[in-house]
């Protein structure tokens, strides 16, 4: 049962799937389990049960296919159920894998630029210290960064920490190997900056969730290491205090402000007490950190001065730190990146990701706040406020159908009044793909079924995500 | 005959073309011309006449289309053949155009970030003046910024003079509403900085040169304007020098680098002789313009003076000039921006848009140069440099068949040994439909096939541009 569960990506209806499309296959049974976070393996409702998934028309997998893997790659079929258990549960115990073989990446030097090329197996972490290094950076961050593949950052189009100084993987990944629904290998693999020559086919699988093809290589525009970096951990007295900081930090360290992050007085605690971090500024209803990433330490350190008196004086920030070292600087980012796993010790947690007008970010999470009253644990709020994306949390003892239907669809009516995204930077998924009409109109809507309808007819690629079947 | 060549856009075979197809035709039909340069009206022959192009099987406008406008729209309809003569010619001379009504745009600001809402037919240059006057910038600036479209801008894709600090349009454009072929009209005009709800439709309406549906409305993420600009114009003894200055000042320079462009002494001679254009360092055989953009002027300065005082001493430049004031800074990019203009005084232009390795770059122009000897007029390079974007342009006193072949396909074949685009950032248009191949795999050409058969099943939008007919 649940080897057919996770094996069901290969086998369509038709038993014409390809080699290519099996090979794919046996990648993903062959990689190690490498998740920093190891999940306590108690038993965990899987999503077609706790929600009742008709089963799509796949075929099963036969005694003869698994003669067709282990002729392949032979010693390295995993069939024990218990062994499969690992990958049947994602780290928030719900959901299931899909893992790819990663070997090294490499990177080149034009002109200054680095360009990374990896397999998409590879570790988010490992491919930062990697560039690292050789005096390169990841453009992107992520507080998931120990465990994540880049594949899967591509496939999902994951924003994070630093989409405020470097952008989105819109604009960083310069190319993409794709296997294609059909087994066929599209090759986009381009590590040129520009590029106008026909449709920018890339585009369309980063953020489809692999729902159109499975990325397989990546290659991204890797800025230069900055000289110098500073982080500012501050408490605000207030909400509106939490914006106007970011205004004037905005307006005065410019083009070295590379990351901005708030965080709710619920989600510290959180961290505190799942996790015994310790908080270096306390008794704020608000905290944000403040990344500055520059060329020259001097220069970056007095713009952060000038910025840091006037915060101060004018009363938007009411305590706070800075550090400089890099073992301080990831102690510091500790706080804001472990908020995930900390809420994940909370009990079951409702999640939510929003793209909000800035002024109306927090008041989604009052009102949820206060509507959902005790039967919530915690509701708590932070984000990139850079980016106008909230992380809306809500956590219970444990899963509860009635709590889910007190949050949903009030969630997204309640930021129906503005124009919002639904999902910021966390995609659609299987939770979220029956909301999509409250961010994309109807016409939009059709045009992706027409593209999955084109590129996947038979519906095998990561299935239930994202679109409803037409 | 010319009035059918222009519209014949919206006359499909069938008759059935929808009643919002044709405002658009109207719209096209409406704008007054607003180029600053004026082409010299002299006889130029049409496109489908020099390539012989065999007309697909479209309508031609009937006396009832002309009525049905004319009710739309009273008085407005252009059918005077000399009056339409200007419509049917580009000031490169060759093509033709379809423009868009434009009105007012407008900007919204969150958190200190500019998001403008326009019409596709707003010029450049109107937007950039009217966001700086509210203390914002255009992440997009273009030599022909006086008389292009923002609507054609994100339907090629362009690259232009600021890429290497905010990226290419595919990052900075968070929404676009466009017409597609059907009539019906696609709103993806979020402008949300982060939305993950299901496929970025956007992506493959920017860059694909109105064949799949016409860009009708924008939304762009516009920066703060910087406080502080320097412009430095810098000739170096060789290529060689070019090409470590620029990894001398990325290292330097860092955040506060907007530009690095350079140009051949043979590009400024024609800047010089055709457009009067003085230059105030002579004698080199390149030139780099570098510019810097930041929040402090103190420690831009700061910065700028080490960086120069470093290529100085290393005999990396030879002579150089430095500007800071408005005014002057404009009068030193028109140094480059008006090189195309001056190209076309010259006599017929062969373009070529490359991007390759940089240190490769200039062996093009050099080999080209050599191969053609003297049935070129002049053999010229420039472009930037900071992006791997060479521009290669080739005058000739008229257009000669012969002359062109001595070119094409050297110039792809050329290139081929490396991996590269064939048009980094003007897009295939007409001309290089046919090289396509030399940038892109079959199955990736394959594929961008079938989406325009799937947008475009009559092949009404931008006939005979980006593919050929399947």
């Amino acid at each position: 049962m649940k080897r057919r569960f996770y094996l069901r990506l290969l086998f369509s209806k038709s038993s014409h799937f390809s080699l290519r499309m099996s090979i794919l296959g046996i990648i993903s049974l062959l990689s190690k389990r490498t998740l920093n976070t190891t999940p306590s393996l108690q038993e965990v409702m899987l999503t077609s049960e706790r929600y009742g998934v008709q089963r799509l028309p796949f075929s099963h997998v036969s005694n003869r296919d698994l003669a067709f893997f282990e002729c392949l790659m032979p010693g390295r079929v995993i069939t024990d159920p218990d062994e499969l258990k690992l990958f049947n549960v994602d780290w928030l115990q719900s959901g299931h894998l899909v893992r790819c073989l990663h070997f090294g990446p490499c990177l080149g030097k034009r002109g200054g630029t680095g360009i990374l090329i990896c397999q998409a197996g590879c570790i988010l972490e490992n491919l930062s210290q990697y560039l690292e290094s050789m005096d390169f950076t990841m453009p992107l961050d992520l507080g998931a960064k120990g465990s994540c593949h880049i594949g899967g950052n591509v496939a999902t189009n994951a924003g994070g920490l630093r989409v405020l100084r470097y952008g989105s993987l819109r604009g960083t990944v310069l190319g993409l190997e794709v296997v294609l629904a059909d087994g066929s290998i599209l090759n986009c693999l381009a590590s040129l900056q520009k590029d106008n020559t026909g449709y920018d086919l890339k585009q369309l699988f980063i953020g489809s969730e692999g729902t159109l093809g499975v990325i397989t290589t990546v290659s991204i525009l890797c800025p230069q290491k900055p000289k110098a970096v500073n982080l500012a951990f501050l408490g605000c007295p207030g909400f509106s205090q939490v914006l106007e900081t970011f205004t004037t930090c905005r307006g005065m360290l410019g083009e070295i402000l590379s990351a901005y992050e708030f965080m709710d007085d619920k989600s510290m605690k959180l961290v505190e007490s799942h996790l015994k971090l310790s908080n270096p500024v306390t008794g704020s209803p608000f905290y944000v950190l403040i990344e500055t990433s520059g060329s020259n330490s001097a220069h970056d350190e007095e713009k952060l001065n000038h910025f840091l008196e006037q915060a101060m004086t004018s009363g938007l920030v009411m305590d706070g730190t800075v550090v400089t070292e890099d073992k301080r600087i990831k102690a510091l980012w500790a706080l804001r990146e472990r908020i995930t796993e900390a809420l994940t010790h909370d009990g079951y947690v409702y999640k939510y990701d929003i793209s909000l007008p800035v002024k109306r970010l927090y008041d989604l999470v009052t009102d949820t706040r206060e509507r959902l009253g005790r039967s919530a644990k915690n509701v708590v709020g932070y984000g990139h406020l850079g980016d106008g994306n909230l992380h809306l949390n809500i956590t219970a003892e444990s899963y509860s159908h009635s709590l889910l239907e007190a949050i949903e669809p009030f969630v997204y009516e309640w930021t129906a009044q503005y124009q919002v995204s639904i999902s910021a930077e966390h995609g659609l998924g299987f939770k979220k793909k029956h909301y999509i009409h409250y961010s994309k109109p109807r016409e939009a809507v059709h045009l992706m079924q027409k593209f999955k309808a084109m590129l996947d007819p038979k519906g095998i690629l990561n299935p239930y995500k994202t679109l409803d079947n037409v």
